[in-house]
């Protein structure tokens, strides 16, 4: 027999549980587009303590939708083995492109992040850093539904030893690091802003400009380009993917 | 070396060969939730040709977001095994109840379907059905972004053996059935409505609702109970997935 | 010292204590405006697990205003007593009325009756009642941000042994029991809807319609008057604080 | 017997001698949150006539909502008098931290404002400062309605020895003084805008920067620190008490 | 020498004074376009005490706009001395019209109406009537702002010994007296609708249907049709001026 | 050498002149989409005086997206003269279908229907219809930018010996005519409205149900539909085109 | 017998002569406030051929609220016979001050204007001016409805020696004649803002700042201190009168 | 017989081929006003692959409207043939004017480019360039309806050798290659913005200012003069036409 208070019971108690456990943890990842999950599927299972926050309901960003809404994605030789490793299909094009299912691309990252260890918190938005000695030391985060309605309340702060910004085209992690942290590592000291679309370019940087922007935050992913003024790239996703993957891999070298 | 325009072309020959292949098939199901996606996933498996169309940018419907926000859902003993089936992870509250993530449950009904061989077409809105002599034989589609934006543009029609309505609390498919086609099969041969929640109660009437409520056209999950003018349930899910299962086992039985 | 990480912990173990001892109450009011104070300082007082659910952030209603936002309330003398009691000085106009600040109003029978043992979780909202065997044994609440943000996420139950109406004009627990449950204890069944103002009767009727309009469901002060079909009051608030007065001896009674 | 005339006329006669009464006030205090109200108390009880004028309908600015709606608010050992002092119950967590239910905090520093004789117009915005030979000597103000729909109707002015803003994290008498009066008493001139959540600095400089930034206007609360440059707190309310208490003594000594 | 405050001071004041002589009135005329101002002039010059109630911040109702924003309005020679009596310009066309200015039209009624002794109050609401045994002895207001903006706000009450509608199409208030009070004295006991333009009958019935459509309550001008089943007119005001003469003279012979 | 103001009155001369001429003409068609302009087309090469009036700025209705934004249309062999006869270019698929640019489509029909003597007002909606003895004899009309911001201005009216109602799936002007003139000649006496989806008969009725549906109405296209109770069809025009040939042809019969 | 048609025609008859009239005039006045309409009543009674155009539907700005929607203005001695010359009542309060009823004065300032034969055109609006060899000689108008709806469709020129600024405190005339005419005759060449309330400074400089601000544009009224950086002023409006009187007087000299 | 399957095949057949056909071109021209038109059809009728991208659903830009929503243009004697050669009627107005149906322009304008074999694709928006080594090289779509709803969904790359910005007074394809891809060849390096109108210098500047503003693209119209900071004109379109015919001449040069 089911009995509708002790769903509510049996939720919350679990939810607690993992609040509690998840308010200091080794990374906060904003976004959970393709190069987060990738970093995140990277860092927990290395064994960090990975948290995954996402402003939407659901995670995926950018990649649910393909090229203009036709469900498919690109995908170079360089990058494959990162769609093999978690068995998302893709198809030859015979001339150097491969090609797949963008909806199973994000189910797949998905769950292989959270297989591996790290924790999604959907509906949440990360509308602040924690500062501390010129260190970013956290996050502040607030439901998506309080600021989406602009209701006053207060935030509550996640503590990490990493912030990874991947929050894609607008870099909201390092707009707000800049305005009340200071200046960036970047070439003028500010988010440099994306530039004009070129993929062959834009998916060499978004590898070389992941990195960390100031101490405690690291950017990936289209973040990485907004923030180094390097150029945006279509429905390609292998530099996503290597960005988060770089990521992670510098994050698990400064843990140790 | 990439090329932006190789990128457009590779998506779109590949969306160009699926969507000619997709104009007719076997089973539409509109709504990609877990009752809908778990159909999906048992139907296609079975060998069928089966298009999953959901509004939304992302599947996933009322899952994603647990209960009041917190990542975590409820299932019965009698229901486990369908998560399990797809490796989503349960725990086990000592007394009656399983608890899970709610983000790695829709992450893994959708990669398991689209495993199966299901097909998902997102950001796309069934608006109409198609209708011939007094049987739904397809529907209606367009793409969300014109339905949103109310441009004036004509939708395009796909046709199916059967047409499953996996959308929830509206039943939107089931109601523009019966404001355009005639009485569903119903109490009052209308769309009764949903009744206050009784979890109890509810996750059994999804299961018996579950069913053809006009010909060629089956209810399940929250919308079966909708249209039958039973309780709604919280955020459990053992008879939503139950519900899935059913539905997938009728149509199967008819399609033979 | 100060830890951020700390304040998000204190806040949210208190919460979670508090949450867990707040799953199945005696009484449930949804509104936090004169009446259902009223009725909740009472309830306290005498002992019962009393849960305030305000769909706004600040508790209050319609009194904060005034009228026409001219921060005065009036109140008759056969009612003062319920000012008196909690502290709230009123002026006597010498002519049979009595004036009152109101924004002290509120803030004293807020005061008072989370005093007196009652919980307040405001920015929470009651969309639905649970049923069980045609009787209201307790509500379905979400996030008020989730609520206006329609995003779509099941909302949680908690049970309680009466569930108090004191929504106002809308009388949305009552319109949503209607809908959902069954008929209403009125000359119809239906919401009857309140009438134009008239002071005099208003003020009487207010009290003798205070009432359960379903088993389980008892509607106060304003939802009385508009359940019922009696006219509605302008900024005089004998009624509606003895209405709540008589909701709360009334549920004592039962609870016993 | 009640007569609907009678009551608005009783309300309106009270209003307007209370209106006419406050045209010229020894204090207007722009925003009614924990800083505000707790000036507000103490120069009132010294006597002084202060006016607190809030935006919204309810008073309590961003206390209400606790920490990401959580109604729990977080206080240090040094300022638990103040919330002592007007029975305010608090919780030791016994890790020097005190946490105390967020609704009863805002219901009682309101009703003690007003106990202490301050008056409190609600739904009133601050939209203009009254300037005078480079003092500010009041503030204009106009319905919340008449703002939000944006009709054109002309404000009043409310005259004031002194004007506190405690507007929070927009500092919007302070930005509007800036703008229309000339260079504010801050390192650059201007307003300098909040930095990042840093809990125990933010405490400690929400406190030293509560001072007159302008001939004749006082910053408090958040919006001292938003005017310096400062950086903003979580849910913990220590630092605002303590500045609200600041500015009163400060506005007290210029006073005499 | 000019004081901000004083300004304040005489304008309050003198508001003070009119809103108290207010509140109980011979005739209160909701909305102020060219029948309610008609209607007001007669029954003001006539000694009566008039109170006209105009939603927008601007009277004048549908006539500033001419036809299609053609600031040109249509007039009868029947008709004509009601323009003439107020020193409104029109101009023969020749066969049987008169043209006139319709920004003058306006400027003139609203003019005459004040001069001849009625106060305007404007950007208020009329949102319900005051009912006493089956009679509209008032009306209930409230701030054109606070009511856009679904402020939470109680309305006052003016008494009045007549109201009269005259809010144009939507017959606003016949609408809340029918939904509040009950039937009206109209073909079926509702408010009948408007039907489709026909000037010649419509321009005939306006004066035929201008009367007392429930106890206390007169129709008039477009309401008045609206209420009573019959046409529209376009730009042409002829009937809508002798509309107002109608219901003055009807109240006037009541009032004596 | 060219002079602003002279721009000014050369329009405004022309448009006077076109405007005058065009208050009284033999048919006005509302809504300018494919069966509409077909209808204008016809009528005005037979000599009639026409005027269409198209409530959006840009006529051609639903006809310019194609299908779901892919900018193709199909016709039957039976309708493909309508195209060729104005220079449409088509492509014969092979299998009984042709198709055809939807933009080119739009543009032709256009320019043919002007080229005919047809006269196109745009940005004009048509809000009513003028009524007389139970006969449709004009419509009331406005400004398009008048309409959608809800100013309070009077339309102005067109004489016309026959109105069509061109108007779509709302079929707004037959709507208009139910409300306010009286029951259609339809089954029920009501707009039926349209039915699901169904080329093959959608097509076949578009034609049978173009008729007078009141005197002096006819509907068109998918208003006819719409009007009947028949099915919508999708992006296959061909039965649009046959419809306003049968209209022009109908109303050429009645008018001589 | 009254026929429609014959009404369409008499307006658009008479609009069309008094258009062809007004496209080029001696002065355009932009905002018929009681600076724009002042101005108007003196310019057209010196012979002048005055056109003014207003963007909203009624003209009257911000004088029709009177002080924070309490329908009376303050006047001073000094500039009550511009009251006085057009019959509006004033009382002398005794201390210097003099009140009218706001809405009164609206209707007179435009009676007056339009006897003294300034043409009005309502909810029209002034979207850029005309240059001429760095002089402004005219401007661009749309109708407000088409302003409102983001409609793209071109505006039309009225030819003026003069044009006058009284759009208040946007100054939108001279706002767009400094981005797209260039610099203005003001301390800095731009807009400067206005500065916070001070009545005795900003009446004063309302009549000192009144002047040409570019070749063929006046700035008056509140414009006038925007433009030059004063205060503002509240519900006080004689330097508004004065301002037009001077405005007047100014163009006056310059054309003969 | 029609089957609605083989319609939604048919249209996405021919468009697949059609998209894929284009994925490459020689000119791409954004935005399908007057000037894109007349650039279309020339440089499609001298053989180049010609792409229209219309981010509306309806081209036409902002000549439907004819001036102030008067379905009138103008023109000059100079560009009458431009008129004259695609069948447009125009009439003289025997002072050195010529006027011409607005829509008839559209009509014409759009299908003589359709015939001369440019591809119109609407309801698309160029959201930004690609650039390669400082050159555009193509653009980058989405659908208008991703777009406007705020969709967060990748866009698509077409390749060009040519980029024509006809996009009106935005100039957003130059706006966007300036932010994205560097300084334009303007005086300032920037987009200038468009001055005051005035019809005689800009209909002379926007042929004169037609030009490559950046490597590969080129602007045009209104874009032009606004990129080179020239003044707007009104609803005369000589200048226009022109300016598409020069743009043409250009791009056939380059590309030889």
């Amino acid at each position: 027999m089911i009995d509708d208070v002790q769903v509510t019971r049996k939720i919350f108690e679990r939810y607690s549980r993992e609040f509690l456990n998840m308010t200091q943890v080794d990374v906060v990842i904003a976004g959970a587009g393709p190069a987060g999950l990738t970093a995140a599927r990277i860092l927990a299972k290395a064994g960090k303590k990975v948290l995954l926050i996402e402003r939407k309901l659901a995670p995926g960003g950018g990649m649910w939708g393909g090229g203009m809404n036709y469900p498919v994605i690109v995908i170079q030789p360089e990058s494959k083995h990162l769609l093999d490793d978690i068995g998302i299909k893709s198809e030859d094009t015979g001339d150097g492109y491969y090609t797949a299912d963008s909806v199973e691309c994000v189910a797949k990252l998905l769950a292989s992040a959270i297989d591996a260890g790290a924790k999604v918190w959907n509906a949440v938005t990360v509308e602040d850093v924690m500062i501390r000695q010129d260190r970013i030391s956290g996050v502040v985060i607030n439901w998506t539904g309080v600021n989406l309605t602009k209701m006053h309340v207060d935030p509550l702060t996640i503590g990490a030893s990493y912030v990874i910004d991947g929050t894609g085209h607008d870099a909201s992690v390092c707009t707000v690091a800049r305005k009340k942290a200071g200046k960036l590592h970047t070439p003028s000291g500010e988010v440099e802003g994306e530039r004009s679309m070129w993929a062959e370019v834009g998916e060499q940087t978004v590898v070389e400009n992941t990195g960390e922007v100031y101490p405690g935050l690291v950017a990936i992913g289209m973040a990485a380009n907004a923030v180094m003024g390097a150029p945006r790239m279509g429905p390609i996703f292998g530099g996503m993917l290597l960005s988060g993957e770089k990521a992670a891999n510098l994050v698990l070298s400064k843990l140790k």
